[in-house]
């Protein structure tokens, strides 16, 4: 358990570090599947003052507080949502990052422009649709994250080649492998958001980049065959 | 009066660090209300030569400087004006941020594109017209707080919902219960106008965030039934 | 000499602090008219690397190095020409800040949006002419000056009031009473640019500040009743 | 060996300082071509954690690992390609810096707007078409070398004249006389798509700078007649 805090009081610190927060917009968990914990940042506090013993452990399962003494954050049961609906997530971030902002709140999926884009995620980030009033009267939150899991459900995608989404009016949520990788991602998010809005400002009818192109850049770092890194053969 | 002067002095420093001003362009100031008096920024100093001390206080009922050997804030007259008109205010702030100038020189309302402008201002971001002629010749200062409270009156908005405006071809006015929450809703004001630039920028004919998605995230954050952060239930 | 190398080598250095340049793309100069000689940086030296005994004397009228072992910028000749035209400069810069390039690579004047620009520049910030291929071939740095003159003559301009100009294609060059002044119009003008790219992104066709707005903020700065900072009644 | 380590490591160190990369999405080699062979950065290590050893040496022939014990950077074919085709090269870099990017997404030559370009680059910034599924099928990273030769023999381009290029979909590769000057051109390349980006938001429909402008801007920095720095005349 302090390992697990340990680690997500660190991914925490990274927002911050890459610049992907203001105040305390942002939030990282981690999870421990053998003991069905997730293990979250409290709410409205700032980066700086976190302690690691200010994290807060949640029961998977039923979402209550299991250790901590401060609130956890208010984004908790969206991603409680997620770990139940995507049994490989170690780690889920949610930020308000602003290029990722600007296509959630213009509604629009991020296109695959380019090898950016297609080194981490296979396609285009999906924009999950708006919630219902009667889904925002049960439970905002909750309901964020079935959003999220219906959109990949819908459209067939697999949440380890797609590891992330922007929310309609809202903005983004990505995860990993642990909380760390799930920061990375949040880091490409706004990175390829970035790059997606000023390649609309050369042209804006530009076209994603063909489909061989994104197969090759996500394969030669994903699956069986991959050779990027030092991992590889 | 000490303790003032130096709460209005700490909430000055924050505003480069921030990034919110270019050389002097920008100042706060808070309010003593059961002593009649204001206490603001200097005119044209330094942040970084700003001490405690050079704080200047002003009559509220007046406009007169009661202690401070310095000219206050070119800009006092309508930091007075906004505290008469809006009894609630404990903080006001002014700046040049280049987001919210721009929608101010465009002359328009920042629509609430999503949760991210919905958590701290309800509904629009409002913009006050242009002074006449008349109103700059008789007392420039002052009417331009004048025309702020006149647009707050005319929409029926209230100033703790809507914390800040911006000012047809001039810039952003925050305000706050201090002037640290002031100087929170002035980041919080540049932050979502950047984002709403990039919004359109993605999308040109984007829609606002659906009522019901405004009212949610107000709400969580604000009024009894609030539940963000460590205060709440 | 010594005084004047000191404040033009202080005032390079700002370049760098304040953003405008990468690598060696801005100088500045300053000018002693008593002794007329001009004082300026060495041509394509790093800014960490420049001493004040590096800065270049040049006699105003001839051109030629009084002093100094180095090359001087190879902006040389244009300095020369704004001091020699507008009799009022104490110094002058040149930077290639981007989005007073972006103007100037446009060709279009900056129009005065709002109040940040008015409270500096009196109008428009004008954009002089290519230069002809005769006066490229003749003398092309010195033409380059002598055509931003040309264009404050032939528009009726006062450079005390509109402290700087774009170059079509090129970029900005501003002025002051002494160097570090012209360094702060640089910063202005970069500043002033952006807000003014960032309006048209929200409207395209945003229209210039009222004339009354714009005479209200330039002389509530500037001239005999100006009362904006610590030397004002 | 241990020299051309040593300049590959520091200018690899170059790419974080300009502020060109993200995580390691980037890399830097030199060539020594009295002994046949490139130096460059192993693939997905930290530039924080790298050291001058890290460096792997490849045989420019045959491609093979002559020295290091990490896997080279994915992109080495292609640097070799580029080594091969240009013999005057003696360092290449490949970023994802973000305005480059852009416009190599949109599939588009970076127009030579004004004066920094053709400070540096004569003509416009060739934009590299796709490669086929053959191509990618045959050998991706060496045939993205070929593509941007043959680019090159095709529009006639000298690559010491034009030190870069965008690649469709993907992203830039700059080159030096070795390696410090490559990431030199990197900068440039990033400031100068930025500009041009810039220049469009201010009017879609803006023309490159006169012909006579940017000979007269290349000329007087290269070749036999340059007068710019502390070298020429």
């Amino acid at each position: 358990m302090e390992t697990l805090k340990r680690q997500v009081w660190e991914a925490n610190l990274l927002l911050p570090k890459y610049g992907l927060v203001t105040f305390t917009w942002g939030n990282v968990s981690g999870v421990d599947r053998s003991r069905g914990l997730m293990v979250i940042k409290p709410s409205g506090v700032d980066y700086e003052d976190l302690r690691p013993e200010d994290m807060v452990a949640v029961d998977l399962e039923s979402g209550r507080v299991v250790e901590g003494s401060l609130n956890p954050s208010s984004d908790t049961r969206t991603h409680l949502e997620l770990y139940r609906a995507f049994p490989a997530l170690g780690g889920v971030v949610h930020t308000h990052s602003p290029a990722a902002v600007a296509w959630a709140q213009a509604g629009r999926d991020i296109p695959c422009y380019g090898t950016t884009h297609a080194d981490y995620f296979y396609g285009p980030v999906p924009c999950a649709r708006q919630l219902t009033q009667a889904e925002i009267d049960e439970d905002y939150e909750k309901n964020t994250g079935a959003v999220i899991a219906e959109t990949f459900r819908a459209r067939g995608l697999d949440p380890a080649q797609v590891p992330g989404v922007i929310c309609s009016s809202h903005g983004p949520f990505t995860w990993g492998t642990d909380a760390a990788q799930a920061v990375y991602h949040a880091v490409v998010l706004e990175e390829v958001a970035k790059m997606a809005i000023l390649t609309r400002e050369v042209d804006p009818s530009a076209a994603p980049a063909p489909r061989r192109v994104q197969d090759k850049h996500f394969l030669r770092k994903h699956g069986p065959n991959a050779y990027y890194g030092q991992n590889s053969g």
